[in-house]
C-alpha cells in the first residue's frame, strides 16, 4: 500500500524541474534529463544522496552522446558511431544505464514502476563505449573467473588457500570454501559469478520494497559474470557514479589489485623515480585529457599510460592508440606461472596446454606452451611499440638497456624458482613431502608454501622492480633477492631437518 | 639574574600590538588576544616560532568562544553551553589553555612570572568542549593505559616483547623494561603515565630556566595519564598547535596507531575502494565544513565518517551524530582478543570477565565473555546506525549483504584462531613447549609466537579487510587467508618436529 | 647519407626564434637560449618532447646563471661566486649541460655535429654549484660504490645476495652476479661505475645514429663513478629534466631508496605525527622558497628539514646552513654495522679499521672503531644543532627527553644485536653452521641470515622509530621489537633443533 502511495507520488512529481531544487555541488543546465531519470533522482536524492551527488560530478551527469559525439574523432570519449534514440539526446543518467537490454538482465526487476537492472554490465556500457568493451572482451581481465575456476591447477591452489581448516585428531583438515570467502579474497579481483536467486523483501528508509536476491554480490572485480552473461564490471576501474578518467589514471585504482606480495605493481610504482614525479607533482597535471600528452598533462607515467590510454606528443601527434585489453601492449607476462613466458594470445588462459598437457603456460621445469602463446614477431612489435613510449623521454639506448636488463632479469630469477622446483621434486621424490608423484595436494606443506613464495612472492617482487624502471628495494631486500636466496637456504634446511626426524 | 632581565623585558613590552609586527602566514585581526597571551607569544614567536605560525593558522587563533557560541547549533564546534570569563571574549591563545586549572596540575610551573602547565589535559579542554570530553572519558581510548596495564595477561604480553634480553648460558633471559621503551612502542599510542619528578634546570636559548621534570614525556598516546589526573591526550589526533579538523578527519591521523600488522585499518583503506577515491579526489573535498555532508563535503568516507563525525545528507539532515566515544557506533570488536565479540559496555576493559574468570572478552577457546559485553538489542541499534551511513550511498541489499558477509568471516577467521589455540594446547600437554598449563609465560616460544601471529596479525587483517568492504590483498596474500594457512602447518610442522627431536 | 641531411636541417633551422612555434605548458621568453641548445630543442622537442617539456618547467629554462648571482645570498640556489662566458649569460639548456668539459668525458661524442656528454657529471654541475659538489664529495653518498665494493665484508654480503644460484647434487651452489642484477639492486641506490665499451649503432627514429655504449648503464645512484672519473649523480634527487627543489624536498625523492626493511626512514615518517601533517597539509606549503621558513614555509619537517636545507625562522635568521654532505648535522648513525657508531669522519669507509683490524666501524662484539670516527666533541655540536631544529617548534626539555631515549634505544637494540651475534658464535663454535671460525661465507647459512635479519631490519627499525620521534608500530610490531624478541627465540630454537638432528 505504502508502495503504491510512493509511486503515485514519483509519477506526478518527476519532472526535470525538480532536479533544480536539489542541493547539489556542481550548478547544472539539465534540460536533456530523460523522464525517467528525473523520477529515479527523485527518491534518490534523499535515499542515496552520495550517488547522485557523484553522478552530478559525472560527465556522464552533463554531456549527452549526441554531443559527446561531435567532438574531433582524437577527443572523443565515445567509440559508437551513433547513439540511437532515446539515449542519444538525453544525459546519461539513472536509468539510461540501469534500464538498458531488460529482457537479458536476469536481475531487472520492477522498481517503482520501472524495470531496472540491479547490475549494469559490460554490454550495456557497450551502447555508446563499443569499441572499448569489445578490447577488453578478449583479454585476459574479461576471462579472470573461468582462468581461476576452470583451471584444475589454480583451482587446487585457491581452494587450499581459502578454505576453511580444522583440526581433526592432530591433522588439519580442509574443509569448504564460502560463497562471502571467495568474494573477499581471489574473486574480489577476479570477479565472482552473480546469479539470481528470487526475489526478497529489504526493509528501507521507504518501507519495504522488493529486490532480487543475487548471489555472490556486492562485487566489482574484473571479470564478473554479470547476470546478462557478459563478463566484465566497468566499475572495477571507473568507479561508480562519477565515472572519472583522472580515477582511471590515477595509479591508486590499479592498486587495488596489483600490489604486493604477488603482483608488486603498486608498490614498486610507489618506490621507482616515475612513482616519486608522480607523488610529487602530480597536483600539477591534467588527468582528464584526451587524448593525454606527454610532457603537457603529465611529466612521469602512470599505470594507465604505458599500459592502455591514447597517448599523444605535445604536438597531438599519435604515440600510443587506447586499449580496454590491457595485456595488448605487452609481450612478456611477467607474473611467473610458475616461470616467465610470452603473452597468451586469447584472454582465456584455459586454453593454453604445456608440455605435460596442463593448462599452464609453462611446464614444472620451466619450457613455455607450444599453443596459445605469442610468437616472436608479434612481441617484437609489441616491444617496439612500448619502447616508443619509453622514447619520448628516454634516449633509444637508454630504452634499450632498459629492456634488455629486463630479459636478464626475468632468466635469472626463473633460474630461482628452478632451483627451488627442483629441492621441491627431490623432497618429494625421498618422501619429504606429498605432492604430485603421490596424487596430492602439490600446495598445502610447509616446503610447498616455501615454493610458492619463491615464484609468486619473490621473482614477481623483482621482476616486476625490473620492468618498472627501478625499485630497488623491491628488487633486493623487501620481498627481492634477499628473499630469493633466503628461502632458497630455508627449503633446504627444511629438507634436512625432516630427513634426519625420519 | 639573565632570568630576571628577561622577565623585566616582557613584562614591560607584551603588549597585543607587538604580535602585528610578527612574520606570519596570515593576517590576523587579533584585538581580542589576552594579556597573558601576548607575553607568551613575544618570547616564543622568536624561540618557538614553528608553534606559534601554527598556532596562527588554527581557528584558536582567530575565533573566542562567544563568537564561536553565535553559530547554529549544527555548525557550532564548541559544546560547551556558555565559556566564563575570563575565557569567552579572547581567542583562544597559549595561556588560555596552559594557564587553566593550575592547581590540580601538578606539572605547573612558574614560567617567567606565569603559572603554566607543560601539559594540556583532557580536562582543561572540557572548558569550551565538555561533551567530546565526557564521551571520549567512557571511551576504550580513555582507558587504553590501564587496559594494557592493569590486565595481566595483556601486561605479560607487553613485557615479553619489549623487555630487553640477554642470552646467558645459552639460554635467552628476559631483564627489564625501560620507561623510555614503553614510551616509544605499546604506550607510544595507548598513552603513558606523566608523573612530576620535581624541577631540573634546562639550558635554553635564553639561558638556564627551571622546568618541571616529567617522567614517561614527551608522550601523545590516546589513553596518556596526566599530571592532573584526567585521561587522555586530545593531541593525539588534532595535532598540536593548529588542532585542525581536516587533519584529524583525514585517514592519516589514525593511521598513526591503527596500521598493520595488529590493526591494518589503514594498510586496508588505502587498498580500498574509498580509499582508491579518496587518494585520488580528495584535494577537491571540505575536509573543514561543520555539519560534513555526504556527497557534497566528499565522495567516500574517511576513518572520521563511519566512526565518529557529525554526518548530515547534503540537504543537512542529520545522518550521525558527533562522537568521541570512537566505540560508540560499533558493535562487535573485530579486534580479536583472542576472538571477536561484542563490544565491551564500558571503555576499561579490564572489568570484563570470562567463563575462566580473567579479565578478558572471551575464553580461550572462544566463548564470550559473561558480564560487560554488549546486548543483542544495543548491537542491532548500532549497527542500523552504521548501515544508515553506508546507505546514504549503497542500496539497503549491498548493505545487508555487506554485514552479512563480515559476520561469516568472523566466524570463519576465528575457527582458524581455534584451530591453532587446538594445536597450542596440544603441544603444552605433550610438553613440547610450556605454557599456561605448566604455570608459565604461553607468549615467549616459538609456537606460541607463531599463535599470536595467527590471531594477533592474520585474524585480524582479514576481518578488517573484510568490514572495510574489501582490500582483496590484505583478504588473501598479505597477512591474510594465505598466513593464517601457512602459518598453522608451520605450527603442525615445528610440533612433529619438535615431538621427533625429543 | 641521412644523417648528413638532418644535420643540414638543423644548421639551417636552428634559431632561438623556432621555440616560440612549440608546444609547451609554459609561456617562456627565451632570448637568452644559446643557439647550441636551440638546435638540441628543435630536434628534440620532435623525439623526445618529455624531457623537453620537463625542462621547459625548470627554473634552469627560465633563469640565466648572471641573474641568478644577483639574489640576495641566503636567496641564491647558485653558490658559484661568477659563471663564466658564455655561460653566464644564457639559461641552463641542453648544451650548457651535456656540453660541459667534453676533454674529461670519456662518453663524449659527436651528435649531429656537436660534441655531447650522454652523462651530465658531479664535475659538470660544479660550474654553477661548486659548494654543493664539494660538500657533496667528501660524504657517505659520493663514496657509496667504493663502500660496497672496496669492503671485502660487504662485497661478501652483497654477493652472498644477489649471485645466481642453482642446486648441484642436492646442495646450494652460488654461480657469478651479473652486471645487470647489480645494476637493479644494490647499485641502483649505492651507483654504478659507468665505463665507455666503444661505440654502438642505434636504431632511432631519426634513422641510424652513432652512441656510445655505456656500461652499467642507465642508472643515477647516489655514488656513480661517471665517466669523466667524478663520483655521485646529482639526478639521483634532483630528477631530470625539471630538476626540482621542490621534488627533491618532499619526502618521496629520499624513499626510493631510505625505505624498509632495511632502512625504514620513510615508512617511519609516514606514520609519525610528522609525516601525519606532512600527509595532511603539505598542499598548502611552500616548497620552493629559499631559504625555507620553519613555520611559515612549512608546518611539519620533512627529510630535507633536518638533514640539509637551509633553514631560518619565518624572521629570516638562520636556523640550519644548507649542506649537501648528507650526514654532516649527524652525530650517531643509527644504522648499525653491526651496531650503531659515531658517525664517520669521512666518507669513505673503508678507511675505517675496528678492533680486528677489519674496515668496519665497530667489532663483532660491538666495540667501536678505534680509528675514523667522529670524537665526543663535534658529536655534541652537531646534536646541539640538530635539537636547535626540533627546538624551532618544541620546547628544549621535550627536545632533551626526545635524544635521552633515542641514547636509551640504541644501547637496547643493540645489545638485542649483541644476544642474536653470541647465539650464532655459539652455533659455529659447535659445528652448527660453518662461518667466520672455518673461514667460511658467514652470511649464507639459515641462521646467519635469521642474525641478518636482528641487525639490518628490525634493529634499524626500531632505531629509526626512535629518531624520527615515534613511529610506533615500526619500534613494535611491524619489524620492531616483536620481531627483534621473536627472531631470538627462532635462533635458539633452530640451534636446539640442530643440535638434536645431528
Amino acid at each position: 500500500m505504502k508502495k503504491v502511495v510512493i509511486i503515485a507520488v514519483i509519477l506526478v512529481s518527476s519532472a526535470p524541474i525538480l532536479l533544480s531544487a536539489q542541493t547539489s555541488t556542481t550548478k547544472v543546465k539539465t534540460p536533456s534529463l530523460s523522464q525517467e531519470t528525473s523520477a529515479c533522482l527523485d527518491c534518490h536524492k534523499q535515499f542515496t544522496p552520495g550517488i547522485v551527488e557523484d553522478w552530478l560530478r559525472s560527465r556522464h551527469s552533463k554531456v549527452t552522446p549526441a554531443s559527446a559525439l561531435r567532438r574531433p574523432e582524437m577527443e572523443r570519449r565515445i567509440s559508437a558511431k551513433k547513439v540511437a534514440p532515446p539515449y542519444g539526446n538525453v544525459v546519461v543518467g539513472c536509468y539510461e544505464c540501469h534500464g538498458l537490454n531488460p529482457d537479458r538482465h536476469r536481475d531487472n526487476f520492477d522498481h517503482m514502476g520501472f524495470k531496472i537492472n540491479v547490475i549494469v554490465s559490460l554490454n550495456d556500457c557497450a551502447t555508446c563505449h563499443p569499441v572499448e568493451v569489445k578490447e577488453f572482451s578478449g583479454s585476459k581481465k574479461a576471462h579472470a573467473v573461468g582462468n581461476l575456476t576452470k583451471n584444475p591447477i589454480y583451482h587446487t591452489l585457491v581452494e587450499t588457500v581459502i578454505s576453511k581448516k580444522a583440526v581433526k585428531e592432530g591433522k588439519i583438515v580442509q574443509l569448504n570454501v564460502s560463497d562471502f570467502t571467495q568474494m573477499e579474497t581471489c574473486f574480489s579481483c577476479h570477479g565472482t559469478e552473480v546469479k539470481v536467486g528470487g526475489m526478497q523483501e529489504v526493509e528501507t528508509k521507504m518501507g519495504k520494497i522488493e529486490v532480487p536476491a543475487l548471489t555472490q554480490w556486492p562485487n566489482q572485480g574484473t571479470g564478473r559474470i554479470n547476470p546478462d552473461g557478459s563478463l566484465g564490471a566497468c566499475s572495477a576501474c571507473h568507479a561508480r557514479h562519477e565515472f572519472s578518467i583522472e580515477v582511471a589514471r590515477k595509479p591508486y585504482t590499479c592498486a587495488q589489485c596489483h600490489l604486493e606480495p604477488d603482483v608488486p605493481a603498486w608498490n614498486v610504482y610507489h618506490e621507482s623515480k616515475h612513482g616519486n614525479i608522480y607523488h610529487s607533482n602530480h597536483q600539477k597535471w591534467n588527468f582528464n585529457a584526451v587524448p593525454w600528452k606527454v610532457g603537457k598533462d603529465f611529466q612521469s607515467p602512470t599505470c594507465a599510460t604505458c599500459h592502455n590510454s591514447l597517448i599523444t606528443g605535445p604536438d597531438g601527434k599519435k604515440v600510443a592508440e587506447r586499449s580496454h585489453d590491457f595485456g595488448s601492449r605487452l609481450w612478456v607476462r611477467l607474473f611467473g606461472l610458475i616461470y616467465s613466458h610470452p603473452q597468451p594470445k586469447h584472454g582465456d588462459t584455459s586454453l593454453l596446454r604445456n608440455k605435460e598437457g596442463l593448462p599452464l603456460p609453462t611446464a614444472f621445469t620451466g619450457e613455455i606452451a607450444t599453443e596459445g602463446l605469442l610468437g616472436q614477431d608479434e612481441q617484437t612489435k609489441r616491444r617496439n611499440l612500448v619502447s616508443g613510449i619509453c622514447n619520448r623521454c628516454h634516449s633509444t639506448s637508454w630504452v634499450n638497456r632498459h629492456f634488455e636488463k629486463l630479459e636478464n632479469t626475468i632468466q635469472e630469477v626463473d633460474s630461482l624458482t628452478l632451483a627451488s622446483t627442483l629441492l621441491l621434486v627431490e623432497a618429494w621424490n625421498h618422501g619429504l613431502a606429498e605432492g604430485l608423484p603421490h596424487g596430492k595436494n602439490p600446495f598445502d606443506e610447509a616446503i610447498e608454501q616455501m615454493w610458492i613464495r619463491q615464484w609468486l612472492f619473490y621473482a614477481n617482487s623483482v621482476k616486476y622492480a625490473s620492468a618498472m624502471t627501478g625499485a630497488p628495494d623491491y628488487a633486493t631486500f623487501k620481498n627481492g633477492w634477499w628473499n630469493l636466496t633466503e628461502n632458497l637456504q630455508q627449503i633446504k634446511d627444511w629438507m634436512e631437518l625432516k630427513r634426519k626426524a625420519k
